[in-house]
């Protein structure tokens, strides 16, 4: 007998006929001899509903009375669920996220989850009761409903899943799991069997469609066994697991692209201790996250006042950031004496993630001379001991995952 | 400064326009010098919304699980609220029923509060916010969420009232008050500035119109002075407070009627001790609430066998148990030996309260002339301290409501 949870998505319990068929697989699941707890998005399109609803009364809703509002989708769903399953006869209760004993800090809108007391929930099963808990909320110390953020859902199962030491945490979506890329891009894109949780986390732009980054960093963390699925589908689907020898075989696991960034260049930065520093302060006072950051070797220049060394300057940040962190780049350059700045927001990061490629030499040689065969130009470079990332122009970004796809044979098992 | 409860119901806070209409009139409240707690219906047609969904699942959903997915009717409308008040620039917290320390049984569906714990509306009192509290919820000693049944809003008003030692619980409506009698059955039904709980409780079916019986007795009990006004109008409504001395100078308050009751009478039933708890016994049992029950005097026959007591028995019963409970009786008068079953459900109950008809000789005398100047037949008579009852027949319950009230001049303040 093991201990399943299984969580599917809102799209997979939109209507009523869909929470019935959810229910039927739930109870097949525990009829088979498992115990099992259900977590539960909202409906699709009812958290969208409840939010137009707050934006009516507030152009900015407070996070607070949001979480209050948004919270009651998931209780919505976990009731109807029950009763479909009491419906076809089987012993079910539904629990709210504090029923369920998910304790959150109080970052409304985004908490995290401190603390899971699974006592009640351990009862039902003992009891031989489906338990269906409410995802992507919790309560904090102060008895004030809080909502996880996008995503949250998983990360309630994930961390039910640690707390009732569960032998696998389902996923069900309406994917198949997760593929060598995005089969949108690429026909040969094909579905991933096994995959460890750094290779899931490295393609998060694949990922994040299927399964926030959250929930694999806490199934890392704790050794959680995921299994990425279907909710309409008997067959397998994705696991994402520890990694273990057999996975270093395979240099790529996948390729992904995202074109939600740009890129900016500070040209001749007088190259002092502490610049890189200065740059970066005041887009991170503004809140701006910034992905690549690349530096060049210093060149010895000389200018009339005597010898000084100087470097260009290079981030990316995300697209939707890119007018305000111009401005004030701007600004910066004027303080640290840069010369200039240069702004491209017409790129894309294409990315190799595989944790193979720790011990296979020549994998950048290969991505390299993959890109330069179709005369794509690399603009930025960045590595990690399982990624390599090379902004392009965008235009140019579907044809790279495709010849990287085929380069990596990512279409063979 | 005075502490007020103010509960709009369902109808005033049916859509986001109507929300931001009672949050202005919350604030205008607050901003006279008054500590506010506002409790809230679910908007209108969210619950029916929910039930709809509930039964398209289960054709009887389990009362915990109906509870569950109720209760978010509620929050859905503290959490608008609240952002409402945040937008109009008002400090605010919303609560679900639980976090206000509204605690009951676990009677799912009809829970009853047993204690209040206001510390956490107290501290928000205290900082200069108002508190918005879901109406119509709680939480039991399991942690689970339970609903108050019908009118359970109105009972949430009132036992914060009671439990903050409010100065005034209003109950915000859709009409301007309570009236001597139904305005759509005589154009001269007049609004009652005060009256007391215990009228205000037989007035029952015109009250539960606009306020649920259980929240009047809570309000009896612990003398909190209730306004029932209009949501839409700075008019004084109806207040509803402890009886005076002034009160009884008027001898009839109000005159009411139903028309969903039935009657059934058991003729030629043998008089014997416990005859009455044996016909009454099968109809409780199967949760049948009757209401006036009449026992004629006993006449003694003579039979063929001897001397025997007979009686006549009748009561009157909701007139949706009507046919159940006629097919109860066939079988009761078997066991017992009753002559005949006579069953009617063309009947209305026509009624007159006033604590003043204690003090006032002639009252009923007065009502029963009325009846008889219309040539209206009365087969059943009940009387309470203060509510003198007739069942009639049905056609003639209107013309019987307006000549009572014309007889007792009720039109005159």
């Amino acid at each position: 007998m093991a201990k399943i949870i299984q969580k599917y998505g809102g799209s997979s319990v939109a209507n009523i006929e869909l929470i019935r068929e959810v229910a039927k697989r739930a109870i097949a699941t525990k009829n088979e001899g498992n115990d099992v707890v259900v977590v539960l998005s909202a409906m699709k399109g009812e958290t969208d509903r409840l939010i137009e609803m707050a934006k009516a009364l507030h152009p900015a809703p407070e996070p607070r009375e949001t979480d209050n509002l948004l919270a009651t989708g998931e209780m919505v769903t976990v009731a109807l669920f029950a009763l479909a399953c009491q419906s076809l006869g089987e012993k079910v209760k539904s629990f709210t996220g504090f029923q369920a004993g998910i304790k959150t800090d109080d970052a409304h809108g985004r908490a995290r989850i401190l603390e899971v007391d699974p006592a009640r929930i351990r009862t039902e099963l003992a009891k031989g009761r489906i338990a269906v808990v409410a995802g992507f909320q919790g309560i904090d110390r102060h008895n004030d409903l809080t909502t996880l953020g996008r995503g949250g859902s998983d990360t309630t199962a994930v961390a039910l899943a640690v707390a009732l030491g569960a032998d696998v945490c389902e996923i069900y979506t309406d994917v198949d799991g997760i593929y060598t890329t995005d089969p949108h891009i690429h026909e040969k894109a094909r579905k991933i069997d096994r995959i460890c949780y750094e290779e899931m986390l490295e393609l998060a732009s694949l990922g994040a469609k299927v399964m926030e980054i959250r929930s694999v960093e806490l199934g890392l963390n704790y050794a959680v066994k995921i299994h990425v699925r279907h909710a309409h589908s008997q067959a397998a689907g994705t696991y994402i697991v520890e990694e273990d020898s057999d996975m270093e075989k395979t240099p790529v696991r996948g390729v992904t692209c995202s074109v939600n960034e740009a890129r900016i260049t500070l040209q001749k930065v007088p190259d002092k201790p502490g610049v890189a520093a200065r740059i970066l302060s005041l887009i991170s006072k503004a809140g701006i996250v910034v992905d690549m950051i690349i530096q060049n070797q210093s060149v010895a220049k000389k200018p009339d006042n005597g010898i000084t060394q100087w470097t260009d300057f290079s981030f990316t940040v995300p697209a939707a950031d890119y007018p305000k962190t111009m401005e004030l780049m701007e600004e910066t350059a004027r303080e640290i004496g840069a010369e200039k700045v240069l702004g491209d927001d017409n790129i894309a990061k294409v990315s190799i993630v595989g944790v193979g490629m720790r011990n296979h030499a020549g994998v950048a040689t290969v991505m390299f001379s993959t890109l330069a065969k179709e005369s794509i130009n690399i603009s930025m470079i960045s590595t990690s001991e399982i990624k390599i990332s090379c902004i392009i122009e965008r235009k140019y970004a579907e044809l790279a995952v495709r010849a990287l796809h085929d380069a990596f044979e990512l279409d063979k098992p």
